[in-house]
């Protein structure tokens, strides 16, 4: 008896935040395995606010997602069946799964890696996988920190941001944290070590930041632009070094809104904006997993899930990344 | 008898464009030199855009000008006397004169050096004081720029920008030069060798970019900011460098306009945008001097001096800057 399959198909173009009505629910049989084919069954589905921006007209580090294909998504699957010389039944994958339930794949955009004996599942798309990768490399690599220097992150309480500012702590910085509400402001600074946090719902960021980084931002890991973006650059340090790592506050903007104001400032403080794209560390990932699972076995670095069940509201639980109702890593448990 | 010292005293804080009424017109004796001072009559000042920012209240990377000092400036000058072992009668000097016709001071900011025989008095000022350097280690040190890579100059045809254009060529790259004015396009191409030009005031730099810089810019020398920048932002090429030397889009503005659009591009495009002032450099100076008198005795180099006649001019002719009337470097002759 043939599998079926249940899928989401990006059919339109969203404008401003993404709808249900944008995709099309599709069941239909799973086709058979060709040689050089594996059968993935996905157990969970990755969001990330780079996944609004896919869904446009218009090419990012990506090719738009045709209309009519399935929305893409990575994921965690398993190796149902495989025909490929790469996977082997009962492995893990992780990679471009798309938003299905199963996936019939020639293997590219897939990765094939043995589970990690008490390794709860959720730590392979929260900690370990592109996350992990994201926050490792984008700190270490493009912002350079030193022991001493003062850090500050945006977007403090999500599945980056959170690491980011961990790691930030491992190197001998000074950490501050900007995120939105108590809660969140609270998880990052009593459980996860943040030196101080700034609720940007509740505070003024830019006078804040000017308090509370003296004598002014060293690093600062980027997740969301805006004015919050700006109130970072009015308080940067000699030689800062800006990474952009996300611009989350404008990815539903058809025309992108007017830069920060404050931009002359990299001028005076001789300081750098870079911004960089995490496939591009495909190789080194390796290094970060190991470093990653070292200090989460040490309790150095803790991970928070935030776990929508059922494939079929992942279109409204992508939103929650732009209402920021989630905390932590948002996982869909297909 | 004493001499009598003319100056320019900057008794108020411009608002927009900085006029006459900014400035008090001041004569008066030539202190007698103690030990340990030299006096230095001012044969050229260097007006560039970067006075315009010290003139305000707020520091840039330098303080303010205090209300009632004379105007702070970079001038060429001749040591007239000297009871300071670090200079001697007859001496040229380059530094911080400001704008007065005698600068009696304690040798800070001031460095001397010996005429080059045979180099026309201008050619300090216009090619081998801090402009040259500016354009020396703006480009090769923090852009970077590789042969076969297109370098885009905004500014093209001031005293900076025409400079950085043709190192660009000494280097390699194809250079596209954005200059205001059919004679100022035509200097840049066919009297400096640059391989294009876009004159931003007849024709629309973004689309002009597109069809000149394929696949992208590599390297983007920005003097200009604003609208220009987000043209240049919108049409970058993977890993691009933007070098941020000056902004005079926003100089004259109260509140920093709001910043480029297509700031998501140094994201998509793994790019970086870094500023950087050239007195950090100072160290190196020599190795810059070196190259470019080497390259402009061989006639590589070329460069255009624009001088207003008399110190009394000094504060309409600054205005030149902004209003792009303007081309090569802007000198005032004492």
């Amino acid at each position: 008896m043939p599998l079926t399959n249940r899928r989401w198909l990006l059919t339109s173009r969203p404008e401003g935040r993404l709808t249900r009505a944008n995709f099309t629910w599709d069941e239909s049989p799973v086709p058979d395995l060709q040689d050089g084919q594996v059968l993935v069954r996905t157990l969970q589905l990755s969001l990330d606010p780079t996944n609004r921006g896919w869904t446009n007209a218009t090419a990012t580090y990506l090719p738009p997602i045709p209309l009519g294909d399935v929305m893409r998504g990575i994921g965690l699957g398993i190796v149902e069946a495989s025909r490929h010389p790469g996977f082997r039944e009962g492995q893990l994958v992780q990679g471009m799964t798309g938003w299905q339930a199963y996936h019939v794949s020639d293997g590219r955009g897939l990765s094939a890696f043995d589970a990690v004996p008490g390794l709860p599942m959720d730590a392979y798309l929260g900690l370990l996988g592109h996350i992990g990768a994201t926050a490792y490399f984008g700190l270490l690599d493009v912002g350079q920190p030193k022991a001493g220097e003062t850090l500050v992150v945006t977007g403090a309480a999500g599945a980056v941001g959170s690491l980011v500012g961990q790691i930030g702590k491992i190197v001998g910085c000074r950490v501050v944290g900007v995120a939105g509400g108590a809660e969140k402001c609270r998880w990052i600074t009593e459980d996860l070590g943040f030196d101080a946090a700034i609720d940007y719902k509740r505070e003024p960021v830019a006078p804040r930041l000017r308090v509370l980084c003296k004598p002014g931002i060293d690093v600062a890991f980027e997740n969301v632009g805006g004015d919050i973006l700006d109130a970072v650059l009015a308080n940067i340090n000699l030689r800062a070094r800006v990474v952009l790592c996300g611009l989350i506050a404008q990815y539903n903007e058809a025309v992108p809104p007017p830069g920060p104001r404050f931009l002359g400032n990299l001028l005076v403080k001789r300081a750098r904006m870079e911004g960089f794209i995490i496939t591009d560390y495909a190789a080194r990932f390796p290094e970060a997993m190991a470093k990653l699972a070292e200090w989460a076995m040490a309790g150095r670095l803790k991970y928070r899930v935030d776990v929508v069940e059922g494939l079929e509201h992942a279109p409204e639980a992508l939103n929650k990344l732009f209402d920021g109702t989630n905390t932590g890593k948002l996982i869909v448990s297909v």
